[in-house]
Formats: structure tokens, C-alpha cells, sequence
């Protein structure tokens, strides 16, 4: 299997698992069929649009590749008229979500370097790519999007997209070295998630002596 | 009249009803004159940037052409001063929403035909630029966005832009396919604001038995 | 100092304000490490980022010079660990906010016409270049959008995109004009704040005689 043909698999695989995220969040919401679709749909496409439009390809391949619509629509349906029972959809929504993140991340680091984006930028739209869909997403639902709320998230998406980046300057790419970084922030996000890892929040000043301090907004 | 004239005028005859949907629902909610115009100018222009940025149509028309931002401006700050009693506007916003809606789906999806997108891109984004404009209008005025609860909307866009994908795809260019698919997405909308026309919502698993089951949200 | 120079420098200067405001208004939500640097990111780079797919320099400068993701996220790090007493953060926010208006409207208005944008849609761009951070700030920290409350922001951007466009039709070009397009703006809007300036809200129908009328929202 060629770098492009994974290149292609692990995008639509990510389309597969951020539409299946995007539409569970919707059917949670008890949004109907088409708000399902397009909710799906936008978490599948949103972040692989932006990282098109920011490296010049143009039209986005979520336009050009009728493949990667059809993957999204398919996908979105089928959570609507399938989806499990309600009680573990939240669980369902976070592992997915995790999942898409991995491989949005990874592939939009290597479509940026192969734009000859320069590290720094690539690993930036990398991480981007894979955060956008799940911050529409939760634009969307009406939920503070979880990139502000767990920033292990996005953290995840950063160290993979790093990973790559170096990578790809020390000669490694490939399937295997790409599956890594993957791996790398598929791992972390769920750890993150079991752990229930969090980081600092900004210092208050001390409450005056005796009295209780403000509770956190 | 050439395409491209017709084009043009509809297009803007799309901008200016877009700017009153998007001033209307402004004064709705009592924004003051900025605010007015600056939604009545998203509400317009948005959908046709997000169109010209995918198929690389840079700068977007409505920068490029000042008639397209000065015929939001104008409308927006006419709906300002001239806006009728506010007992009928939510109906006024509805209406003029369908004809942007309308207008919008088919001069984008025959842009991006012209742009050489393939067919299925073509058509989706013909209706991105017709459901964006009242996306950004929704969001910036805090509502649920309409296309996320009445399904009928995104999907009678849907239905024209395939019209036209199809009548395009049979060599009936011109104006009157492209009014008669216009004409289209305007009737479906209005039958469906009218008879309140919806789509399916996810099955429930059923209530015990002897409980009620629980209010939808 | 060359143009290109003075305007890099107060390019990185409206990015280190912005990631600053971005920062503070993220601490005072006490949102976490990364969520403050995010929307401290966000805020500072949003604007320039729409601003140069709209001309077409692709990739983003946000992307291809690490510079700019580099003062970003450096300023919105150093908010959260020294950040000031939490009484007088609501201010810091608005003054670094009115810096980072006038900085970025000029310098956007500056690279639209080097870009060859006719100068309605050269002004139009530089006004969004300002007001993009911090509308894309205040949704993702759940505000109602700063300009769409506050018309002097918008307004004062748009007085100094007008005059550069007016200077460079002139040929009056370099960083003294320059300055005071972007002393203008920063004037405008901190008077406004100050004395609590503003425009008109859309005319009510007088309440039926001897009632009282209803309270605005």
C-alpha cells in the first residue's frame, strides 16, 4: 500500500469517525434527520476544509472527492438510524471523537509539509485539522467546545503533530512512523479522558484570612 | 440579458434579501444601527465568501466588487430606518430568507460548475452558499440555527442545486432552467414553513411500561 | 526602518496585544492553560488569517512565519502566569483590545491594497482584519460579540481603514501616515468607552397611551 493510498484510507476513516461523532452528538441533542446529516457532516469536513483553504487546495477535497461527502452522509445516517441505546452514546461520542482526532491530525501535518508549509505552520494546521470538527461540532450542539474545557485535547493532537513533524525531517515516513503518531494521540486523549488529567488554571489571589474564597465561575 | 448579467442581478437581488433577513432579524433584537448592518452584511455576503475562498475565486466578489457590499449596506440600513411594525417581521424574515435561500443555492452551484467542481461538490457548494448567510445570521443573534431544526430547509437548497447540477448536466443553460430551479427551492421552503412540514427525529427506546416517557427537549 | 519593516513590527505588536485580550478575557472565564493560550491564539491570529485567504497569500502568514504563532502563544502564556490582580482585568482587556483594533486595521488594510483589492473592498478587508480576533474571542468565551453591542468599534475601525485608503490614493504611503490612521482608530475607540458613546437603536411604535411601554431586551 502506497503513503497515498494510507494517506487516503486513514483521511476517510477519519471522516467515518468525526461524521459518527458529529451525528451522536446531534441525535443526543434530539436534532432531526437532516440536522443529524449536517451536523455529521460539517464535524467530518470543517477541519480538512480549513486546512485545504489555508494550503491552497483548491476546491477542498470534501468538494473535489465526492468519496469523502459520501463517507460523511453515509456514516451520519446510519448513527441516526442505528445508533445504541442512549446511556453509553456520551462514552461512544468521546472514543470516537479521540479516534478522529488522531487521524486528522496525522494526515493534515503530512498534507501541510507535502505544501511545503514550514514546521512550525505545519504542525499548527495539523492540530488544527484535527481539533476544527470537533470545535464546530460543539458549536453547533451548544456545548462550550472541549478543545477550552480539556486541554488535554488538543495537547494530544500538538504532541502528535510535533511527532510528525520531526519525523518527516529525520527521513521516517511511511505508514509506520504515521501510525505512531496516531497511536501517540489516540493513547494520550484517552488516557487524558480515564485519568481525568487536567491543566493549571490561572492562580487566584488568596481569600482575606476567615473568609471563604469566591466560587469559580 | 446574457447568463452572466442574470447572474449578476440575481445574485445581488440575493445579497439585498439577505440583508433584510439579516437587519430584520438585528432589529428583532434590538441590536443598534452597527449591529444592524453588520448582520445584515454577514447574513449577505457570507455564504458567497465561504463560496469564492473553495473555489479559489480570490478576492471574494464581495470585496472585489463594491456593488455587492453596497447593496447590503443600503438594504440593512434602509430595513434600520423603514422596518415595518414589529408584529409581522418574524413572518418577513421567513419569507425573504427562502428567496436569499433560493437565490443563493443556484448562482453557487452554477459558480462552482463554472469553477470545473465535480458534480456532487458542485451541488453541496451550491447549498452551503445558500444555508451560510442564515447560519452566521442565527449565530450572531443567538438563536438555534434554522437549518439545524427545520430540515426542510438545508434540503430544499439541496433539491435545487441538484436540479440545477442535472439541468446543467443536459446542456439547459440559461436563465430559465435556472429560474425554474430558483422558483423550486422557494416553493418547497414556503410549503414547508407553511405546513410545517418536519423530518423524522431519532427513535426512543420505549418508556416502561405504565411510566410516561420523557418530554422531548 | 523600511514600510515592510514598521510593518511587521506593528503586525507582531496587534498580535501581541490581541493574544494578551484574548488571554485575559480566557483567565477571567478561568478557563485552563491551554484554553487561555488557545483563544489567546485565536484572538491574535483569527483576523489575519481570514484576511490573507481573502487575498490569496497562502499559506497564512500565521502559518508560514513562526513568528507570529510564536508572540502569540509566548503573550497568551505569560497573561496566565503574571497576569495582574483580577479588579481592573475587564479594562486591560478593552484598552489591548482597542490596540489591537487599530494596529490590524491599518496593517490589513495595507496588505489588501498591496494585493491589488479595489479600495471599497480593500477598506472592507482591513475593518475585518481588526474586528475578527475579538468577535471570534467573545464567542468562544460565550459572550454576545463586543461589536455587535458597541458600534464605535466597528465604526472606528472602519474611519481608519478609510483614511489609508485615502492616504495611499494620495501617495501618502510609510509609517508616519500610517501611525495616525491607526492613532485615529485607537482614539476613537477609547473616547468611545469613555464616554460611553453609541448609536441608535431601531425606532419602538409609542406604547397605546397610559400604558407603559415594554422594557427593551
Amino acid at each position: 500500500m502506497t503513503t497515498s493510498t494510507a494517506l487516503l484510507l486513514a483521511d476517510l476513516a477519519g471522516v467515518a469517525v468525526f461524521a459518527a461523532s458529529g451525528a451522536s452528538a446531534a441525535v443526543a441533542k434530539r436534532l432531526d434527520l437532516f440536522g443529524v446529516v449536517f451536523v455529521g457532516f460539517v464535524a467530518a469536513l470543517g477541519g480538512g476544509i480549513v486546512r485545504d483553504l489555508v494550503i491552497a487546495e483548491v476546491p477542498p477535497l470534501a468538494f473535489a472527492d465526492w468519496r469523502y461527502a459520501g463517507t460523511a452522509a453515509v456514516t451520519a445516517a446510519a448513527i441516526f438510524w442505528l445508533h445504541p441505546q442512549f446511556a453509553r452514546l456520551r462514552t461512544t461520542v468521546l472514543v470516537l471523537d479521540a479516534a478522529g482526532l488522531s487521524l486528522f491530525t496525522v494526515t493534515g501535518t503530512v498534507k501541510a509539509l507535502e505544501a511545503q508549509v514550514p514546521p512550525v505552520g505545519a504542525g499548527l494546521i495539523g492540530m488544527i485539522t484535527g481539533i476544527g470538527g470537533g470545535l464546530v461540532r460543539d458549536l453547533l450542539t451548544g456545548e462550550i467546545p472541549v478543545v477550552l474545557r480539556r486541554e488535554i485535547y488538543a495537547l494530544a493532537a500538538l504532541a502528535g503533530a510535533i511527532l510528525v513533524v520531526l519525523l518527516e525531517g529525520l527521513g521516517h515516513t511511511g505508514p509506520i512512523p504515521l501510525t505512531a503518531a496516531a497511536v501517540l494521540v489516540f493513547g494520550v486523549r484517552l488516557l487524558a479522558l480515564r485519568r481525568r488529567w487536567s491543566a493549571p488554571v490561572p492562580p487566584l489571589r488568596p481569600p482575606p484570612t476567615g473568609a471563604p474564597g469566591p466560587p469559580p465561575q
